[in-house]
Formats: structure tokens, C-alpha cells, sequence
């Protein structure tokens, strides 16, 4: 059975950035939560969009939390995975949320009002993928292009 | 853009029991972790194995945990997820070893030693998926079959 590989800060970063979809982990009183959430990359930071009413705005913000990319391949039982980690905060400075609309916007597949803008900037980056034998850049199916305006 | 739909209990049992990588989340002194690994399903109870000297060994067991999988579409910007949340224990006893390695046992795709089985026996077990007009159980790639012992 393969070994894991660790992935260098760059590769971390750009599979990050190929991706649209992550999950976010914090803590709430009654314990750890996972929550799948679309997300965008703007300088730094993951960006994710939130509803003020919602377990994350009321537990995720203003705390360190943990956020997961990976692509997996079944059939190959191989994959990669990153994790970024760090402080949550809302963007509340309107120039700050016209930058990141200006630079790329997150775009929650899911209907809803989600006002709130949250800013995960990394301290933490790290990743590895299974099998050292493959590129998961290559394979992914997402590219940060498909989520810019049309 | 679709709202989600909740999955009934059944539907979330059936996709976790249809997958065999998935996502969990512990906190730590520096707050929450996400890590993806392999598991296996065993009467109501999610199993895993991993190492003494792990992360998850070390601040995920006997300690409520979250524990995600998930399916996604990136093409057509849908998919679903299952999240089962409860207190992890490690599995000692023998006889209950032996039960799990005879229906399901997990199978790690990473080499290197996991001689602790971890067991979470979900106390909470809730799904959404993104978009009512699919199923995700005739999509999934991934059947329990496959972790078979051949």
C-alpha cells in the first residue's frame, strides 16, 4: 500500500485554488460540526458566504477553525486532501467586500440569502496525497475560471 | 439556484454505508481538525483504524467527533452529504474485534501500521443534498462490495 506524500505549500495553494467546494469544521458548544460550503481564494484567504441565522455565523467566526479540500479517485483508492487553518472573521468593510466581489466572488450553489462574508486567512497549510505517482492538478475537474463571471 | 433537501435517516444511512473514505473532526488544544480516512460501516457504528501515535488517537477518542461524507457533481453544481456526529471509543475487546473484521473491516488505502479500531456509534445521523430531482445512492461510484474481502 502507498505511502502518503506531503504536498509543498505550493501545490497546497493551488489546489486550493482549483477548488470550489471545501468543508469547514469548528467547534460549538455540543462539540466539533463539519459543513460542506462553497468557497473562493482571494489573496490569502478562503472566502465563504454565510446567513447570520446559521450554525457557522454563530460558532465559525472570530475562532480558529479547520477547512478541507480533497479529490479522491475510487478507483485508484488514491487522493489528495489540503487543510487550511486559522481565524475566522466577518468582512464587514465595504471596500474589502467589493475587492473580493472584484477579485472572485464565492458562489454558493445552494439558494438562500447568505449575506455575511467569511474570511478564513490560513495559518496553517498543509496537504498530502496518496501515491506519488500522479499529478491531482492535472486530474481535478474544477478550475477556478469556471466560477468567475461570465 | 435549488435549495437543499434533507435526507431522510434511511438515505443517510444508505450513502454512508455506500462509502468507504470519508471526513472527521476533532478538537485539539489548537482548536478543530479535519482528516480524511478510510472507514467502514459495522451494525450502527462507523469504524476506523489508526495509530496510537496519531492526531486522532491522541484528542479524538472517547470525545464527541463529526464525521462527513459526501458526493459531488462539480458539472452540474450539486451533490449531497451526510453527517454522523458522536462519542468515539476504541474498540478493545476481542471478541468485538473479531465481529468487525468478519462484516466490514476497514481498510486504510495509505500504508503503515493502524493497530487501534476506532468505533463512533452515531448519535446523530442528518443529510442534505443539493437539488431534489437525483439520487445520489444510483451515482455514487462507490459500493460496500468493493471493500469485500475478495
Amino acid at each position: 500500500m502507498p505511502n502518503p506524500v506531503e504536498l509543498s505549500y505550493w501545490q497546497c495553494e493551488s489546489i486550493l485554488r482549483a477548488e470550489v467546494l471545501g468543508r469547514i469544521a469548528f467547534s460549538a458548544p455540543d462539540g466539533p460540526h463539519i459543513l460542506p460550503i462553497n468557497f473562493s481564494v482571494v489573496d490569502e484567504a478562503i472566502i465563504m458566504r454565510t446567513s447570520p441565522d446559521s450554525l457557522l455565523a454563530t460558532h465559525g467566526c472570530g475562532v480558529t477553525v479547520a477547512f478541507e479540500v480533497d479529490y479522491i479517485r475510487h478507483n485508484y483508492r488514491r487522493g489528495c486532501s489540503v487543510v487550511a487553518r486559522g481565524e475566522t472573521e466577518i468582512v464587514t468593510d465595504p471596500a474589502e467586500a467589493a475587492h473580493i466581489n472584484r477579485v472572485w466572488e464565492p458562489r454558493p450553489w445552494a439558494g438562500g440569502a447568505r449575506p455575511l462574508l467569511l474570511r478564513l486567512r490560513w495559518g496553517e497549510l498543509s496537504g498530502r496525497q496518496l501515491d506519488a505517482g500522479w499529478d491531482p492538478l492535472s486530474e481535478m475537474p474544477v478550475r477556478r475560471t469556471e466560477t468567475r463571471p461570465r
